[in-house]
């Protein structure tokens, strides 16, 4: 049977990346461009085009175009599905201590 | 620069797969062996142990020898880092409305 990867896959795959989870961080400050976000990370616009890509297909991030520039920001509840998942499986049973 | 993947992103990488969510959702109601995982999944013993692996290797389960039986449990604390990230992330500045 094929698989097809739903939204929740795609955001815990794009969060399985430094450079992602930071550029989330960042923009949890505020939004920024393609640009803005690129240049602390020392990185090509093109190699962070291709990481807020996959933080669109996630749903994490949207985009929108302000003149020249490619303006990011959190898409408002992105992390509600995480967070339900996590808040089903934080129950303290059947623990093994590590 | 090579990147070693750490445990916070083999933890996204591990919860990007919808069986292992699944996984941690049954752990979360108690400690179980991994033939009585495998059998609600309809999955070979082989295939549950792979998964089981990388739910080890990322922290999130733990696993121990008891009698002839492998038998899995959730980590204490093992999404603390999954949360600390969200917390970080949910201030509702800069966001776009989507």
């Amino acid at each position: 049977m094929v698989q097809y990867p739903t939204t929740v896959d795609r955001a815990f795959a794009a969060l399985a990346d430094p450079t992602r989870r930071a550029v989330l961080e960042r923009l949890g400050a505020g939004g920024a461009t393609i640009s803005e976000l690129a240049e602390p990370f020392g990185m090509s616009l093109t190699g962070m085009k291709k990481h807020i890509r996959l933080l669109e297909e996630a749903n994490l991030v949207a985009t929108e175009k302000v003149g020249r520039a490619r303006r990011c920001a959190l898409v408002p509840s992105a992390f509600g599905g995480s967070s339900t998942h996590r808040a089903r499986t934080s129950t303290p049973s059947g623990r093994i201590r590590s």
